[in-house]
């Protein structure tokens, strides 16, 4: 096994996902043609479309040619069966269209996702929104950045000192409706989201009453403003380790706590702080994300994110996904 | 009254909205300190901040000097009980940030909505969010357009010839969850939420699968989402004039179907296509925005727009929103 330098690795990754953006704009140009090719019979919320797999090998040629040891898992590549198992060695996990429903409609957000694992930890990951322009980048140790048209600048994330979040009423949590949409998932679905939502004064039971609630259809991208702290909480059952290897990168970096499911973070909240992402997190499944908060002094205030998941998870109505 | 020159103050409405978008992202920088002073008792979605007040009271400045006899309708001077009442005069209907929680946490769909109404008509458009630089705009009956920083030429909307849109399946819906929370508004809102994404397969009663839902948190930015044909549908209950008159004109002229209440929009599909706006519709509080649809040679199809609106309302139990 090759050493790995992981500078390198990430302003590689980073080089990938500015020349995969450029596929992906130029991709949508046709993204109506494929959209008259829909199956309505299923999966119509889980459209392949053929930029993903030019994407996806546009990435693949250039790891495979700077790096020939490494493995690879991408979405494309598991779903025909060629996906390598998750091990020690360095491995990229990418998904080279997050949002692709997003990308099908010319809705925005939609991004790369790039993440690298080393002895089975997520160690770099790069997100990259083309039609917004928005670069997200994290190297393990070394923090998180962003950059924007707005601002070409690198800005560390968070991009402001960790506000408090003295209760979940002030929570802007962010969700996603998934394609399960068979009766029992939904009605837990909406169950769940009742109680996050709701007002008990008025007799919503459990109610927690967040603040907003967001679906913008991008694992990755949810990741990321949780990341730049301008969501506070995203919360989500039946993504793949493509999907939010690299946000949990960033997001580890920006100081977000990372946890998977609620026996999961029932164990987390009373161990070490923060939590490891661990293989079984990263594959898991289930996964929930709260900012960086700050106490009143700016210092870090690990309790409140406890507390956050805490009263987020309460408020769940778990199933296991398909 | 003075004469109207519609081309002159489309280009005036670009114009303050680019300066009004700049007063947005400045003030952007203290949205920390406002987000501290959260009343959490009432309201906690329904967030005033002070850059709300001063980008009103710029963009109010600068119309007052250039058009002393207009009239003005804007969301902070309303609810401090200034509102001029919907007359036939000149009048501008304006919500200086629609977002304004995106806004306080950082969440970049933020912008500012400059509708104009005419003889009782919207009949201007301008809708500019700065931090995604993206701007729309519109006059009666001369089309609309956006531009971006990946495309700062004007497009005209929507974007792409617009496709068939043959089944409620492959539609992309966007759908606001709002401040109301009660019990019975959160079950009439969830209800309508199984109806329209469930699969009726498993067993969701009246489940159309709609193909996935985005909530992004601004009227404004729904209406020009949809009217670039990146959104298929739209719908909102409990919205105000100033959320939604930008777009609806800026929708309008990209071919959309804007209509409002269920009973509105029953009369409106068996009467002449597509619908005018009102007045009774721009201030009904009930606004359903279906784009521009095409049949497979491209012309209008307004049969399909018509089912969409159908099918869609088939699905939603309708509450008034307080």
């Amino acid at each position: 096994m090759s050493t790995v330098n992981l500078d390198e690795i990430l302003e590689f990754a980073v080089e990938i996902a500015h020349q995969a953006g450029k596929a992906i704009t130029e991709g949508s140009e046709t993204r109506f043609k494929n959209a008259a090719g829909f199956d309505e019979k299923k999966n119509t919320a889980d459209l392949v479309t053929e930029t993903d797999q030019n994407t996806e090998k546009l990435v693949y040629e250039a790891i495979q040619k700077r790096y020939p040891d490494h493995q690879f898992i991408g979405e494309e590549s598991w779903a025909a069966g060629k996906q390598a198992k998750l091990t020690d060695a360095p491995t990229w996990i990418i998904d080279p269209i997050d949002g692709t429903t997003n990308f099908v409609k010319g809705f925005p957000f939609v991004c790369i996702s790039i993440g690298f694992v080393y002895k089975s930890e997520p160690v770099i990951g790069v997100i990259f929104a083309p039609f917004l322009g928005y670069l997200y980048a994290a190297k393990k140790g070394g923090g998180a950045y962003m950059t924007s048209p707005l601002h070409p600048e690198r800005r560390s994330l968070p991009l402001v000192q960790p506000p408090p979040l003295p209760s979940f009423k002030q929570a802007l949590i962010a969700f996603e409706w998934g394609s399960d949409r068979s009766k029992e998932v939904m009605a837990q679905k909406t169950r769940t989201f009742e109680r996050l939502t709701g007002d008990p004064a008025s007799g919503v039971e459990g109610g927690e009453m967040a603040l907003g609630v967001r679906s913008i259809g991008s694992a990755a991208l949810n990741f990321a403003h949780v990341a730049s702290g301008s969501l506070d909480v995203y919360w989500e059952i039946g993504c793949w380790a493509w999907d939010v290897c690299a946000g949990m990168v960033i997001a580890k970096e920006a100081g977000c706590a990372v946890v998977g499911s609620k026996a999961h973070a029932q164990n987390a909240v009373s161990s070490s702080w923060p939590p490891v992402v661990s293989p079984e997190v990263l594959t898991g499944r289930k996964y929930l994300v709260v900012r960086a908060i700050g106490d009143k002094e700016g210092k870090v205030d690990a309790d409140a994110q406890k507390r956050i998941i805490q009263t987020f998870y309460q408020a769940v109505d778990e199933w296991d996904p398909k």
